[in-house]
């Protein structure tokens, strides 16, 4: 049977399968949907098993479990060892959505739900894509899959959990896909990542809140010195100020910057879908450079004080700050995190108390365009979306595609159907109906033409 | 009978109906606490009739009500208008109180319950003053209360009560008990007052939550944008740096100067208590000029982005801060209200909206020390305390003693039996007992000496 054919005729069921893992509110980062992650893992499990799989097992680590399955045609053949997760990011701020975030609902041939894409949408069109090689007799290689439940809180188990079982995880290749497309009329694949490291600040003044009348003016406030400590990172070119933060860049090459330059890229357009009046960035880069092939430094979070209805007028005794910077490759996020800690603790006023608590990190990863794995996907996307995708680095993160790399010395190929438009990680996320299938499709067709 | 035989006799019945105000939660800055504010409002309205009170009532205003209350001797006699507020700060944070913030409990011979000292406690002194001298035979004149409940939001509505009510209101001095002493061993009266404006900030970047990764780097963050700006408003000596802010500032003559240095006054003493390693505060003023008679900057809230456990990696849309100056004698709150909007506005840079609003302000005070009542005043302290109270400036702000002053043409003597250790507006709110009992004593003994 034809690949179209099969995904046509079963395109309901795949849809329905899809809607039973959005269901399962897998917030990782949130310890009260413990039991959600296990749920999520044997609903995969099934899944899995219901696909084409002759092996699957949720497997215990040290945190949340790990979906792993497998199907082994014959021991001479190519293996290919597709990756994913099934934890998702927290919904909140719920009141932002239109629809329960976990109870997937289609509006404009669009799918919203957390998750819709990242990740369960897009590892689900990996196994769909497996099934319907598989079901339409072209699948020639040995296949593995192992689903994480920790990539939104840095992969913490899973690097110990490679370790432990590489016999078991042993591959040609890593297939992936967690990430997106320079746009629907411009399909593309990640040949780059950025790398991530994420700290946590808590300043302390006075060891209780203050009257602000008593004591404004001669006490110094944890909130205004926090705002300060921030300021200071960044200079008025948009450039981190923590000594050697730049040390180990890798500056683009004239060929890469040439090859960004041919990204179809609107300004006017970008500004629009977010409603900004102006972009501000890294001076002597442009947008497409500064959004994934430079570092950057972000404040995800901040709190302190009173937040609530009214006025409050008080001195208070904290003030804390989610941190993080997006890293290149060559960036050590160890060396990085210490550069962030030492410039913190130095500079912190003798005032205030300064704790700088490191929360996870990833390095930055580079694919190479000339890997059988990479030339396969380049096939499935030009068949399925009728043209050749463009190779381009992006800014996100996947912490665990570089340690695969350390660990299981295996690169990935990121075959990622993301758009910006759905809206991942924020309110409303969403997903195409159309483009879960037309992934399904290059998926198939990567197997159609993987032969290393 | 003796002012303190009196006392003695009452205490328990005193203590117990200024519990009965405590267990109502009357916190005027949530709105879920309307009722409670009515409830309040009538329960001061039984025990100031229960105190000696020929007339009482409840009186609307366009927020919550006002608590009126008289005692008219004579229509030749001297009339003292005694000033409170029935309204409270909220307790939150919730989990730093040892003891439900609205059962009050006693301790050490210490009473611990939100608005225990702020200003349920010192009202209360107030009435049970009023209440003793006129069963010891030596009240000689008229008595007029007026409680309301925005205090802790500005006073909102009460100008507006007072214009309106001219006529109700007449009196010679208005009588306050919401001030603090430098401390139990050094009993004061307060003669000035901070002013105070407070504004709330809103910062906006893109019109959704972005993925740090897709977007850091190139989109600027509103959080970062935020502590940029705030971090602007005060240089490394502490001075504001908004232009014109200082411009009608009074500076202290060298006669307050000598007055303010006579205080007791420990630096390590102070920073012990607040448990800082270091003052800090405006370059070449001490710090009881500090906190008292020069303005200040506080934060006295921040929030934006993901604030929850764990790490989220967003770029997020708004960023928010609640500012406030406290303002010293001659600064108007109007034009510190415009030079900081002006200032922000016009320094936000063009990648970001930004939205200032005007939440509440209030004038400073200063007391003359020839008044009549103030002498009296002097002498209750004198008679209650064994010593002469200092007369001292105070870095709060009460915004409608300035506003009565406008409104009503009356000055008002600050008979505040605070101590700093009491931690208004702080989880833990305490009044001591035994100056509970003082107080009575030192406001009978001021009826006792009141002779304009």
């Amino acid at each position: 049977m034809e690949i179209r054919t099969y995904i046509e005729r079963h395109k309901d069921r795949f849809r329905d399968e899809w809607f039973s893992l959005l269901r399962i509110p897998s917030v990782s980062s949130q310890s009260e949907h413990k039991a959600d992650m296990v749920k999520c893992a044997e609903r995969w499990k099934e899944l899995l098993l219901a696909s084409g799989a002759t092996r699957a097992e949720v497997m215990p680590t040290a945190g949340n479990p790990v979906v792993y399955a497998e199907r082994i045609v014959s021991a001479s053949a190519p293996t290919v060892l597709v990756y994913g997760h099934y934890d998702v990011m927290p919904p909140e701020p719920l009141e932002l959505w239109k629809s329960n975030p976990f109870e997937p609902e289609i509006r404009d041939g669009r799918v919203y739900a957390r998750g819709a894409d990242d990740d369960k949408g897009q590892a689900m069109i990996q196994v769909k894509g497996f099934e319907t090689a598989l079901q339409t007799g072209i699948l020639n290689c040995n296949l593995k899959f192992i689903l994480e439940g920790e990539e939104e809180i840095g992969s913490i188990s899973l690097g110990d959990f490679c370790a432990a079982n590489k016999e078991l995880l042993a591959a040609d290749v890593i297939l992936v896909s967690d990430t997106s497309m320079v746009s629907e009329e411009t399909p593309s694949l990640t040949t780059g990542l950025r790398g991530l490291s994420y700290w946590e600040v808590e300043v302390t003044g006075p060891n209780r809140d203050l009257h602000s009348g008593h004591f404004g003016g001669a006490v110094a406030n944890p909130i205004n010195v926090l705002c300060k400590l921030i300021a200071d990172i960044t200079d008025a070119d948009g450039r981190i100020t923590i000594p050697g933060f730049y040390d180990d860049v890798e500056e683009l090459s004239d060929t890469e910057k040439a090859m960004l330059a041919q990204v179809p890229f609107s300004e006017t357009k970008y500004k629009q879908a977010i409603d900004v009046d102006e972009l501000f960035g890294e001076k002597g880069y442009s947008t497409l450079e500064r959004n994934s092939c430079r570092p950057s430094f972000d404040v995800c979070g901040i709190w302190g004080g009173y937040t609530g209805e009214g006025a409050k007028t008080v001195l208070p005794s904290k003030a804390y700050a989610k941190l993080s910077c997006r890293l290149v490759p060559n960036q050590q996020p160890d060396k990085i995190t210490q550069l962030m800690i030492d410039h913190l603790v130095s500079v912190a006023p003798r005032y205030v108390k300064i704790k700088v608590v490191h929360k996870h990190d990833g390095d930055a990863y580079v694919c190479p365009i000339d890997l059988p794995a990479y030339k396969a996907a380049e096939k499935g996307f030009t068949i399925a979306f009728g043209k050749q995708p463009l190779a381009v680095r992006r800014g996100g993160s996947i912490p665990i595609i570089p340690a695969f790399e350390k660990i299981l010395g295996m690169k990935s190929v990121l075959m990622g159907f993301g758009l910006e438009r759905n809206a991942i990680h924020s309110p409303n996320e969403s997903f195409g109906l159309d483009m879960f299938y037309t992934g399904i499709e290059a998926v198939a067709e990567f197997y159609n033409h993987y032969r290393p």
